[in-house]
């Protein structure tokens, strides 16, 4: 057996959330305080960690002696000024909501492990983000927190027309004398009481009564073709899963699936593995009796029926291409010539003197140096981070991926009707236990995730993880006849890697001694391929019978900017070519450049792209907070590391699923109902998303307003030879900057003395070395420590932690639950 | 007195040039073999550095044993496959060379220390780099070496006509039955033999005659307005310096130059501290007699002649602007409230292993891993590679610094007239020693360069540093419900820093394990900023008088591309909305996008800029060597961290000087004739330089042929308060990659056994942690090390050694010499 039965890598990703791992009918009372064993674990964890790292070999301590120990401190507990109204419910928060849910009888619901195509089920439980409006009298003034209410998405499918519905469910804790729900719609702007169609309803009985029968229905071919079978038996060597939207037009949902071989190994090459097969098929409606068979495609010939093709496929004419096998070429291990002396131990980053930054673990609040925010998460776009201040005045009440788009094209119908929109299948249960000492530095602190599936919550452990590190190159140089001065780059990262099935986004926020941040998307797993035929237009073949389809990246996030309150605008200044006379040219005219500013007015010019040449700079400033110089105090948006929208115009696959793509930088005024940018079910009714991102334009004034830019990082990929068997980071990046333009006075990074001034003779030898109280080799400070090469304990990786929230017993958490990874 | 004596700092550096250090009037004769100290002494030095980062606690040695030592070896010595080419001149051969040129008395040369504005001087003698027709017979084949020449720049002011002559002289070692020199012109395309005039002859008297003067005429205006003169005293507290280059139309050459404050401190904080006050001057000619003097301007306001500006001056409505003067925020240390936990250690990388690549320090050359390239330098660029290979296979013949513009513009005319063309002032000579831990890790393997000055060979010890390092993400990983792999993206670094002037650009070449490589500038040192006086339009106010003055930094690079030899092409392949039908989609068009491929035809389209929405992939490809899947073999131009062209149009001040910033990257065929785009005196004649870049493309052919890329890094710096005191390197970055595309059959990087791979159960717990036979914790292997946390000798920063070579004792090398840094 293969990786998959029979289910495409996302569909088995989606149904995941849908597999329940024991039945229950037992209702457990909320005690007054559980134990929440993960929560004092991941601290212990990480002692654990970093006493394992770094094994002390201490003879003294203090300043200015001979010796001293490496690792002065663990990361250091701190307390989070105010609680974190980004965080996650807690198990009895949640086990309460499930519970009250489960008694309202009009809601119908059904344990997940019963429910059947025909049950309502609860999909989803988790906490509700406090509006912003509520969020800032909380946290800048002395109001009460917000009301906690919980965001529940039932899958109503006890219904001709099955729907996912959003409600809000609150206040928590549950009290059933004022617990209610209501339907979540305001976030959202479709305007139908925040519901949108479930067109994946019906998939338990899709592969039993329609695509495995069809497999079964050429077995003649398929076993003559590739020597296998797709027909949901044990022995089944061929897989098929097809596109992602399904496709929505003319009040009819086609669906084009293909067959791929299944890996011989281990490994998830699958992707890797097309054999250039397809089927089409009707599928409206819930009766699978109703569903129309379309035609088949094969080396870019369409045959109306099975028998047009049968009878094609075995006449004298037909032309077999060949297959596509697992193998080496598609496997990550290491495999080729060993490289010169690689056995030996690779440069690693430690940190002598342990974490020099302070973290809330219960509150996941974060101080480095002068910077701090609070960390979220969710379901459908994982880590977030909320009221990043410097000094405690905030710059961003939020920022925060929104959704990722990988939008394929081929001229067959599986890669031209692909478009993931992938917080469908969700960034949140997907950010896997992260690997120390390859993902993050070993002496990382790690600190956990969680997410609701199945009436449990999954808590993927040391998924995310925070360090400081130090950059290859100094933030700050010069040379003079007289002295050298020079500056670490030491910089704070907050990461978390998601794996939404083939790959592998890694997103790090990165923040800098000068005031600066990086927001960062670095790609790798493996690639979805196509079939090699009659495709030259769409990729490289890069494979017996593979191409590397061509495919945008376009990952969209969100930044809240607050520069100096909410009152922002958003300023273009451009480099121009410019032809000028001055009082001092004698009347000649000289060719030379200047500045071109202006104000973005409203939102109807506020979708734009990077000028060419990079000749634009764009800020968000506060107009009524010039420096003592007059000039704005602001944050300028910096492109990093390469960016793209998407190249399709008007997609057909996404119609007004994700407007969102098509511009590098949208600004929008901040509303309450404006949330985000998409809606993890947008795939579900494209025509008729639940947000269309599009709508947020109508024409509101962009001056002197609580700004929000919708940012896209990404890339255009075609992938080569060298993306087999895996997409490397190497290449594979997005990037964008915020810096500040005139916001501090100077430069920041000048208030670190993590930095040396050298001054030297006539006869070039040093005179002074200005360390300004760092320890130094001239103290005759140094510090014994071990180094373990491969610094973890690997074996100590585990995967996630279930917890039962329906039937939920806080003394045993862990009852009757399995866990997925 | 502040840092500069009355001359600007870039004029300053370049008549660093002109000081000689001793008299002598003795020909000294070549001995057989010298001494050549610094040679041994870099690998005794690098050895020092070495064991004082890791003082070894060895108890054992070896693999699977429980204790092993951290530093198992330095960096290996290797032997280089040929000689290096593109090396720098012994001693000797210098030596021999300037005793030969004296000799010559056609060519009537005088020592620099007796020479005045009215004698002939040799400028620079450095080795010729060969022609690639004739490098390659040797490098690729079995003929012998190309013959050794010196390339001589020869200061002629011994005529009313000044000029600079590039000379070559040969072949080496001198001997003088067979020594001859001869006019260098093939590789510049002015045409008049390898001349050009020089601007700069009367720089001597230029401040004696003209400048002090005319400080001295208004010395009751400057003490009046900053209590301060600009005379030539030893207590002027004024500076006044000018545009670069001069102005040079209408047969005139023209100057405008500034009053500066020089700095109260030692800090180099001079070009932050203009004064506003500008006078222009007719200097054409060696006469200063005739020199005109052309009028003042201040506040926007233009007098003609010092008559009419003081009695403007004195009169009752003048407006006077306050002054920018020297203090903590022009100076770069420590300041500030100190930040949290910042006197503890910072993260630091370490090399447990020691160095894993090789170096052969005589001809510096280098291989890590599989790849291997020679360093080469020389006055004019600073570092260069040569002769990049990947398994043995060449990729780049060169990769190198061509030339460095930072273009102003203002209201002013010191500002708008001020385009510097770096390599006038050489990134050779300012190529200092780096900051061990600060400019590259401690343990970073340092060698050494040397230039020619004044019958000296300067050399700065530790001025390149190698070291490989690890990135703080992963080069590949993925995660599925069975396994997770992960591969350390250990790379390799090549560093140079070269501080012309007021600005420090850091070079760093970075080679990775899949094939990729990154040529990356970072910028910092002091911005030349402007007086603010309605010049809003220039640039940000940022301090009390001052403009962040807008310039644009262009870097020009060639990379000389070899894809498996020299018949090479430049396709490109271009992301395209389109619509489509095809055979399934039942006459359906469909919203999607393809991909358009094409070569570049002839260098009448070889300038392009990088597409909007980073569309085009620019790809050298080799058309006669497709892989087995019928893929040009090539590698891909990649924008990494951004880049700039320039912003002007026909650019007064730069006329013919270097069209090659005009745009992002510029394709010709390689020629011996065309070995650099700019010569290093393009600025001494606009209109009419050495070399005219925009010469290059004349129509040839661009397929299958021997493809040359110039490429332009850069960035549009308008300065902001963040600038002061120094620019940052966070933010001030440009960079582009080189990757394989169909290069290789698949990713190199799974090669490297730096990777793990842990299985796990269905519980979740690891069942296998696969270290392909990297020395884990499981095997119970640590090291000890002493970690020293300043961790080099920083009080051994020594600067540069000088040899002497005429007159030149092999056994007396330092004979008579004192130390420029």
């Amino acid at each position: 057996m293969g990786l998959f039965d029979g289910i495409s890598p996302r569909t088995l990703l989606a149904s995941a959330l849908l597999l329940s791992s024991a039945a229950q009918d037992v209702f457990a009372r909320p005690a007054p305080e559980p134990k929440v064993p993960w929560m004092r674990n991941r601290n212990g964890a990480a002692k654990k960690k970093m006493a394992n790292h770094l094994k002390r070999a201490v003879e003294g301590h203090g300043r200015r002696t001979t010796e001293t120990a490496c690792a002065d401190s663990l990361v250091t507990e701190i307390t989070a000024p105010k609680p974190n109204i980004w965080g996650e419910l807690t198990d009895v928060e949640t086990a309460g909501v499930v519970a009250w849910l489960f008694a309202q009888e009009d809601l119908n619901l059904t344990i997940t492990e019963d429910a059947g195509a025909w049950d309502n089920s609860i999909q989803l439980v988790e906490a509700m983000w406090p509006n912003k409006t509520d969020a800032l009298a909380f946290i800048d003034g002395n109001a009460t927190a917000p009301s906690k209410y919980a965001h529940v998405l039932l899958n109503n499918r006890a219904t001709v027309d099955p729907y996912y519905a959003d409600i809000l469910v609150g206040p928590l804790p549950i009290d059933n004398a004022t617990a209610t729900w209501e339907p979540l719609s305001y976030p959202y702007n479709k305007g139908d009481g925040g519901t949108v169609r479930n067109l994946d309803a019906d998939s338990d009985v899709l592969y039993a009564e329609w695509i495995f029968p069809i497999g079964a229905s050429i077995a003649d071919i398929t076993l003559d073709l590739w020597n296998g079978t797709a027909m949901g038996l044990d022995n089944d060597t061929l897989d098929i899963w097809g596109i992602d939207p399904l496709w929505q037009s003319d009040g009819k949902i086609i669906r084009w699936d293909t067959f791929w071989n299944i890996p011989t190994g281990d490994f998830d090459s699958e992707t890797l593995l097309p054999l250039g097969l397809y089927f089409m098929s009707d599928v409206t409606g819930r009766d699978p009796s109703k569903w129309k068979f379309e035609g088949w495609l094969y080396n870019n010939v369409f045959y109306s029926t099975t028998e047009e093709f049968r009878s094609a496929y075995w006449g004298s004419c037909f032309k077999k291409n060949t297959a596509n096998e697992d193998g080496p070429w598609a496997q990550s291990d290491q495999q080729g010539e060993p490289l010169p002396m690689d056995d030996s131990y690779g440069p690693t980053v430690i940190a002598p003197a342990g974490s020099r930054f302070g973290i809330d673990h219960k509150e996941k609040y974060v101080e480095w140096q002068d910077w701090s925010f609070y960390i979220g998460f969710n379901r459908d776009t994982g880590m977030s981070l909320h009221d990043i201040r410097y000094k405690g005045e905030r710059l961003l009440y939020e920022l925060s991926l929104q959704e990722a788009l990988a939008h394929y094209a081929g001229n067959d119908p599986m890669q031209s009707g692909t478009a993931y929109l992938d917080t469908f299948y969700g960034f949140g249960p997907y950010a896997f236990e992260l690997v120390q000492g390859y993902d993050c530095p070993a002496y990382a602190t790690f600190i956990n995730s969680s997410f609701y599936v199945d009436e449990t919550t999954h808590t993927h452990i040391n998924s995310i993880c925070l360090f400081e590190t130090t950059a290859d190159y100094p933030i700050q140089r010069h040379t003079t006849s007289k002295y050298v001065s020079v500056t670490k780059n030491n910089y704070f990262v907050v990461r978390s890697v998601s794996t939404v099935g083939n790959y592998d986004y890694t997103f790090t926020y990165s923040f800098f001694v000068d005031g600066s941040i990086a927001v960062e998307v670095r790609a790798s797993g493996y690639i979805q391929s196509a079939y090699f035929a009659h495709n030259e237009d769409y990729g490289f073949h890069i494979h017996d019978s593979l191409s590397g389809s061509m495919h945008d990246h376009v990952l969209n996030f969100k930044a809240d900017f607050d520069i100096l309150g909410t009152s922002n605008s958003v300023q273009l200044m451009t480099a121009v070519p410019s032809k000028e006379t001055y009082p001092w040219s004698k009347g000649q005219t000289r060719n030379t450049m200047k500045l071109e500013r202006s104000f973005l007015e409203t939102e109807d010019d506020g979708r734009l792209n990077w000028a060419p040449n990079g000749a634009t700079q764009v800020i968000v400033v506060n107009e009524d907070e010039k420096n003592k110089y007059g000039e704005y105090r602001g944050y300028r948006v910096l492109p990093y590391t390469g960016t793209a929208h998407l190249t399709v115009k008007d997609s057909s696959n996404l119609e007004n699923a994700a407007h969102w793509a098509e511009y590098d930088l949208q600004f929008t005024v901040q509303k309450d109902t404006e949330p985000r940018s998409a809606h993890a079910y947008n795939s579900q009714d494209v025509f008729d998303p639940p947000v269309d991102f599009a709508k947020f334009f109508d024409g509101e004034s962009l001056r002197k307003e609580d700004i929000v830019l919708w940012m896209n990082l990404g890339m255009h990929h075609v992938p080569h030879t060298g993306d087999l068997p895996n997409t490397v980071m190497t290449t594979a990046h997005s990037g964008i900057q915020f810096m500040p333009s005139n916001y501090f006075m100077g430069d920041l990074s000048r208030r670190t003395v993590q930095q040396v001034r050298i001054n030297y003779g006539t006869d070039g030898g040093a005179i002074e070395v200005e360390t300004f109280g760092q320890l130094t080799s001239q103290d005759n400070v140094t510090c014994k420590l071990e180094f373990t090469p491969v610094e973890a304990d690997l074996w100590g990786y585990t995967g996630d932690i279930v917890v039962r929230k329906f039937p939920f017993d806080p003394n045993d958490p862990y009852f009757e639950t399995g866990s997925i990874v």
